[in-house]
């Protein structure tokens, strides 16, 4: 830590004034959960201005998913999901799986699922922020009767996996191939998102 | 505790011999696995007879569901599961959200679910029991190709939507009526154990 004792109030850019944005963006959300919690809040509490949060993420959204170091973008979620109804259930499995399949962004999902699954501070969290930003645009595209219930049991379906694959690593699930995994996940899917009968 | 510090060998049963069996039975499925541990290692590690552990608990399996205290008997799973495969799913979803729905069987499951997510001697554990126990006799009843899979994946979307509604209480997911839940995870199980195309 190279910040003074006292902060001399706002501060220009410094080396570390991103992680002291993102480390007072994780206390911000933690206190008043993400529908409440606002950029110049953040602000505040990283004793800098909210121009700079802006600078550095953006938005919101893009300060919550780099304080959770979450690398699934919702944004891009919603825009697979806005596709073709016809082949949407393929069409997410292949971006669930490929994801899976980069390392460095399995191992930050499991993190966020196993802290889920134990600390209610952060299940509340990603309760706060995965409603509006998923559940909700994800049910609009989808349509139907219980569009929104449909939509979050994909999601858990996808989560169920994640964790049966490289948390419990139970075979064969763990060691099945990708395609042939994709053409599994795919019609589950699709049955759940795809356009209702 | 009222053990006495160094045990006298083969002890007779005792109020809390249970309890103690299951102690040791923890430490060796931990240490050992499902598969290695043995009625007579666990009775040796407790200081009692392994007829006294058959006496209280009658398998192995029995210990291992009690040591961990775990709600869902397998076997109960693949009888419904046996019967007939039109509406396997259905009566899978039944049995499961009927099961949620008692706060102490929740509560029981979210326990193994969360301890399951954070630790990876749990996780070994679940792995090396819902295999054998669980996996291979539902696929084998639910046959075609991929059977195992598709049970994994069906398992998978149990886990997953326990955890969307009772850890991280997504909303509707969390408060839909149990007959509107079983009404969505009915299909979408018998898409994946019912009778394949």
């Amino acid at each position: 830590m190279t910040a003074p004792a006292k902060r001399p109030g706002r501060r220009p850019g410094t080396a570390d004034t991103r992680g002291e944005i993102l480390a007072a963006a994780r206390s911000e959300f933690a206190s008043r959960g993400y529908e409440k919690a606002t950029m110049r809040g953040i602000a505040r509490a990283a004793g800098v201005d909210a121009a700079l949060v802006h600078h550095y993420f953006g938005s919101k959204e893009q300060v919550f998913l780099a304080a959770l170091d979450f690398p699934i973008n919702p944004a891009t979620v919603v825009e697979i999901v806005s596709g073709d109804p016809s082949d949407v259930g393929v069409r997410l499995a292949r971006y669930v799986v490929g994801l899976w399949e980069v390392p460095e962004a399995r191992e930050r999902l499991l993190a966020v699922v196993r802290t889920v699954a134990s600390n209610e501070e952060m299940a509340a969290l990603v309760r706060g922020f995965a409603r509006p930003r998923l559940v909700v645009p994800l049910a609009e595209r989808v349509g139907g009767a219980d569009a929104e219930v449909r939509v979050e049991m994909a999601l858990a379906q996808i989560i169920g996996l994640a964790m049966a694959r490289y948390v419990i690593r139970m075979e064969p699930v763990a060691s099945v191939g990708s395609e042939e995994l994709i053409g599994l996940l795919g019609p589950a899917l699709q049955r759940l998102l795809g356009a209702q009968e």
